[in-house]
């Protein structure tokens, strides 16, 4: 490739993406596209624009970017919370070590490695692109010493940065802990694996468990039902539900809620919201349990409240059982937060299933190309033939061929990869994680490794399975391997930056998958919006995303130093665009409170030390020996740093520490708070979605609930069931309860309606 | 080798076993003797038994085996610990999966491989080895499936033995918790990174912390001085306790103890005991706290003492501190098993100084071969007459040149064999362990990979470092590499059973080097017997001893099921000797609770893969895919066995459960011991050793010393530094001052006496 044609190839990406984002422009002022752009807004604020008509709609401007750019840190953690800000300190921190690189390595590694060989140079503009590797330079230069130098720089300023970064997140996490408002979760601990006894339940198991060994700081609980069976009386609700609706009471887009969630997609946790509270039911709790059918529905599984924070975080750090598999304690999730369908899980089964599922990724990671590759062979056109007799006619035509042939592969690859982080996201399901964000971080991971393999390493190791394999069963060749492979492959990294990168995050921008799904919704399905329906932020997709481009600016920073503008327009583009998307897109519905960050510093850390390596292998191909060995220290202190910082900042990403925690208890002991917050504890963690009592309440008021007499003689075998279902114990079943008399009551209510009209 | 080549030297080895043993018998019976071979009864009993000579203590005799097997293991467990038991536990299961192994093998896999191939057997005397291994079945054999029954049987009996294993000492262990007498290090955990405040001591700071975080169940502490400084302390008071010996009283024996111990070696604690506190000392200490002096010497550790259990675990489990690196606590070890001298590294080091070791001990395992290679190539004549030409007359003589090439080899490895222990404790001590127990315990697991690589696979794979290295950088060939080195290599394994196995044993039993030492101190030092000096078991050299053998038979029992009679051999003179080395010899000062038996556990799965992975690859090469491929799910079952064991046994040895705790608490409440169970607490952890004070008043009297006016202007400087030293600040310090005192005195009163004379 040469220079002109990559500089034309960047100048039409740059065209795409400046009519990409002239067309967000226009797009986010048009009012009928506010749920895909302005979803969070919506969501928080619950009003709907004015759909008045202007021109300056149809203008494009770049007002955005400067919106985008203007919020400070504090507006944005205010805004979306700690987790958001994590990420755009990720690329922040991309930002900066990428500026330094550049000025290292443009004016100082670049002109060596264009003069490095004695050659005629042409025209700049017609010069290959391997002249600007270190490719060109001389065997045994004795210029080798500034690429190290460069190294050396590049390596102490990421981890300077690494540290300071680590260190303010780490501050602001603890400050995310204590200076938030009342978060249940730290009072609350999910207790598994409840052992069976006869004759008892599990509730009084529970119970007196707790008041006996943890009797001063015990204030109550409340088990978990199976989901199973949950689902199974959700449906029924929700078809009760539907009824009313063929019955023509407009209760349509509040009932949407109600549906079940799948547990396994990605769905948003709108049916599981925090409700305060406003009956009293824990009276209505024992007639409830003490039903002998009750137990059989119950797992093994309960959350458990405590009086104090210290005392659930000792709790769930102490081993409470020597049996380690009965009564396994861990702090709950946020109550948004919780996975309920993956409560029930037998802790029995949890080793099994985490093992199963890396085995799974892992050899989803490795065998992802034989499929690909299968396909890619059959959009040959012979094969295409063979397989669709009837398309003959068509695949004559040259426009066609051109199109299957040199299309459908690229195409057919990249929908493969738009399923990755969905089956990575039902692997981390599977996996038995409690919390949505356990959930996502997980499948994080998971497609961070993806990526890392597929994109970098199969392309390094130019592609096949079988030289993958190859690769791993002779580790002594590695460095030597991706010596010679990494700066061959630099010109099609930096088209890859240009072309994948740029491009995702204008389509971030667009969304254009929003975009389609909002217009089939309005205008096909006629559906109306929902505000609540606002995604949360994929940190699973994008994080890997940001961090591969990382790794491949570290690679390729003193190989191949034209790849550093490129990445720099990157992390500068995806700083707006994120940060427009963090406020106007993006709901905040769970925090992990910064968790995602020991992951990017130790990806972070793997391309240093990657990169490192791969330059020990040049300079010994290059036969630079001295080069070679001075850049083994640096490795080892690379490697000492990430230990040091493991062992400084990691475990406040784990635990809370006992002297914040109980300074907390304390103020808030002080200011009598503390009462009101434990009255509320109890109801925060609601396993049965509230909505139809609350709308009803809402819509009719409690008068006619209480004072209509009940008649749900008429409602249908699937509905009695589902009242008097004995399984739906405990606090908020008595409230579905209610719900569900409310709803056939109204159903008898429409009837009388429709039977006076 | 020929068969009868083998029992010719299997009857040699017999022969020299028997010899020793009875050897042993006749030994043991000299009084002179009995501080070799009953340390153990000396130090309990402290009785002396009469010398009266009779005929009977020459003659040998068999009666001390038949006693030792008479032990119950309740007699043992009382006698010895849990350690111990767990250690003959490990040995039982070696003969009862190493039976099972014989009768499988022995009567379905041996005539097997006799019979395999087509061939003509000569007289059975004078068949060769090989011709009893795997390698002597023809290629494709259809037989091959019994040797895969032979493996699964072998697999999953060892598997059963283990599950019940680790269930019965998982039993033990929490037993030995909860019965077991007042252990003080149950109610203590070990602060270490106390932050520096300026104007507030260490000892305040501590005060300050756990009486506001840990108000309710905080009962004292005490802090941890520098052992720089009290080596030299103690330094002098040895010069001062030698000035006095010089003097011709006759203290020599007792002073003994008060010599400093290093800290690097393996020496026995006998310098710190637990000491029951009679005097009142809590009130001294203020004084000497609160000395501006003091602050500097004390270090950033201490010992804090708690009214529960549960609130010292609690304590001990959860973080501290919002940063990690402060205020880091642990359980404290029992007061016997603390580790002094590195208390007071500073925990910033801790992590550093564990990569060290790590990186020092795999460089220690790698390159040993290296020196020894060379002193062994200095054995060859020319080099060692080139070096040494003195020696040019002694070695043209035949039978000296035959004892120097033959000999001298396998003499210096053996050396160089000798010295892996220690080094490998030494490693452990610098790596920073808080107890003895925790430093045997690391120096066992250095030790067992040092034997396994050494012994196993530096033979397998036949000598150089370059192949281990070479071996390494290609995983993939492993398998096959082993598969054909470990059958060729089956008949070095038996001899090797047959000469170090049992070789070890018996040298075990007559403790030669015991022997001889004690030869030398009472007839060349003069010593008097000091019944406190019996030594501790040396876990870590015996147990990856035993775990070696079981590694050998479990790789060769299929492929070589010759090995397994010696084997068996080994194991059942084992337990007898081992039982009867317990019960006699060795002194059990501190104890683990059975934290031995994981490492027991891995080392056996790891041996059961090994042996199913070099049996995958065997079959592979006799051309029997089949066979290769039903032993994967036997594999993939053994490490699933493995995860459910960690899962389900392995926290039991890594935590205390809240249950037992809290039970254990509530119990000692009830029955009103809680109270004087703190009382001892406080003075349960003795940096200083008291043995001078004590000995001084056993000897003298208390009148004495009170009564006589203290007299040490003529001590000289090194020993009034001594005794004004202002650092000896805390509980014990105190009381070396007395003794001290009382020391100086002493040395007047000699003067006196001696002018009297």
């Amino acid at each position: 490739m040469e220079l002109a044609a990559l500089l034309t190839s960047a100048g039409i990406n740059i065209g795409v993406c400046a009519l990409l984002l002239s067309l967000y422009s226009v797009l986010r002022k048009q009012p009928g596209n506010a749920s895909v752009y302005f979803g969070r807004r919506l969501a928080e604020e619950r009003t709907r624009r004015l759909e008045t008509f202007i021109l300056e709609r149809l203008v494009p401007s770049p007002s955005w970017l400067a919106k985008a750019w203007g919020y400070s840190e504090e507006e944005i953690l205010a805004l979306a919370g700690l987790d958001a800000v994590v990420f755009l300190r990720m690329i922040v921190f991309s930002m900066r070590i990428f500026s330094i690189a550049a000025v290292v390595c443009l004016f100082g590694v670049l002109p060596l490695n264009y003069f490095g060989q004695e050659m005629k140079h042409v025209d700049i503009r017609y010069e290959s692109l391997e002249v600007f590797t270190i490719g060109n330079v001389a065997q045994e230069s004795q210029w080798f010493w500034i690429h190290c130098l460069a190294l050396y720089i590049i390596s102490c300023s990421a981890c300077a940065l690494l540290y300071f970064e680590y260190k303010s997140i780490a501050r602001l996490r603890l400050l995310h802990i204590t200076q938030s408002p009342l978060n249940p979760s730290q009072f609350t601990i999910l207790v598994r694996a409840i052992p069976k006894y006869k004759e008892e339940s599990f509730d009084d198991t529970v119970k007196n468990f707790f008041t006996r060994y943890h009797a001063s700081s015990y204030l109550s609980h409340q088990i978990i039902y199976r989901v199973g069976k949950v689902h199974k009386i959700l449906n029924n609700a929700e078809k009760a539900c539907k009824k009313i609706k063929m019955k023509g009471v407009v209760i349509d887009k509040r009932c949407q809620p109600l549906r079940y969630r799948c547990g396994l997609c990605a769905g948003q946790s709108t049916s599981f919201q925090l409700f305060n509270d406003k009956f009293e039911l824990s009276s209505k709790k024992s007639d409830l349990c003490s039903d002998s059918r009750a137990k059989e529905k119950e797992c093994g599984a309960a959350f458990v409240f405590f009086r104090t924070r210290y005392a659930a975080i000792v709790a769930s750090k102490v081993l409470q059982s020597s049996n380690p598999m009965l009564w396994v304690t861990n702090l709950a999730p946020e109550p948004h937060d919780v996975y309920w369908s993956n409560l029930w899980i037998p802790y029995k089964q949890l080793w099994f299933r985490k093992i199963a599922t890396l085995i799974a990724s892992i050899v989803f990671v490795f065998l992802f190309l034989i499929p690909v590759t299968f396909v890619q062979g059959l959009s040959q056109l012979d094969q295409l033939r063979q397989i669709l007799p009837f398309l003959e006619g068509v695949l004559k035509r040259k426009f066609v061929i051109e199109i299957a042939t040199g299309y459908l592969p690229s195409v057919i690859l990249q929908l493969f990869l738009y399923t990755v982080a969905p089956i990575m996201l039902l692997f981390s399901s599977f996996e038995g994680s409690i919390s949505r964000s356990g959930r996502k971080k997980s499948a994080c991971c998971k497609v961070l490794y993806f990526t890392i393999w597929n994109v970098f390493f199969v392309n390094v190791f130019s592609g096949s399975v079988i030289s993958q394999l190859h690769v791993i069963s002779s580790p002594k060749d590695i460095p030597a391997q991706l010596a010679k492979a990494v700066p061959r492959q630099a010109t099609f990294f930096i088209t890859y930056v240009l072309t994948s990168g740029w491009a995702s995050l204008s389509s971030e921008v667009v969304q254009l998958f929003g975009l389609i799904w909002n217009f089939i919704r309005k205008h096909i399905l006629r559906w109306k919006d929902n505000p609540a329906s606002a995604p949360s932020f994929p940190y699973h997709t994008e994080v890997p995303k940001v961090l591969l481009f990382g790794l491949l600016g570290f690679t390729c920073s003193i190989l191949a130093p034209l790849i550093l503008p490129f990445l720099l327009v990157y992390f500068f583009l995806g700083y707006v665009v994120y940060r427009n998307q963090i406020v106007n897109v993006y709901c905040t519905k769970y925090e992990t409170g910064g968790e995602m960050w020991p992951i990017v510093h130790n990806t972070t850390i793997f391309s240093l030390v990657l990169a490192q390596i791969i330059a020990i292998g040049v300079f010994g191909i290059k036969e630079s020996p001295s080069s070679s060995t001075s850049i083994i220290p640096l490795v080892i202190l690379t490697l000492l740093f990430n230990e040091y910082c493991r062992q400084r900042f990691h475990p406040i990403f784990k635990n809370f520490s006992a002297q914040d925690i109980i300074d907390m208890d304390r103020e808030d002991e002080k200011s009598r708070r503390m009462e009101e917050i434990l009255e509320q504890l109890q109801s925060a963690y609601c396993q049965f979605p509230p909505d139809i009592a609350e709308f009803l309440n809402d819509e009719y008021g409690e008068e006619d609930l209480v004072t209509t007499k009940v008649d749900i003689e008429n409602s249908s075998k699937d509905e009695k069931d589902w009242l008097n279902h004995p399984t739906l114990g405990g606090l908020p079943v008595s409230r579905l309860k209610e719900a569900v008399t409310s709803l056939s009551l109204l159903s008898t209510v429409s009837q009388n309606k429709d039977s006076q009209t």
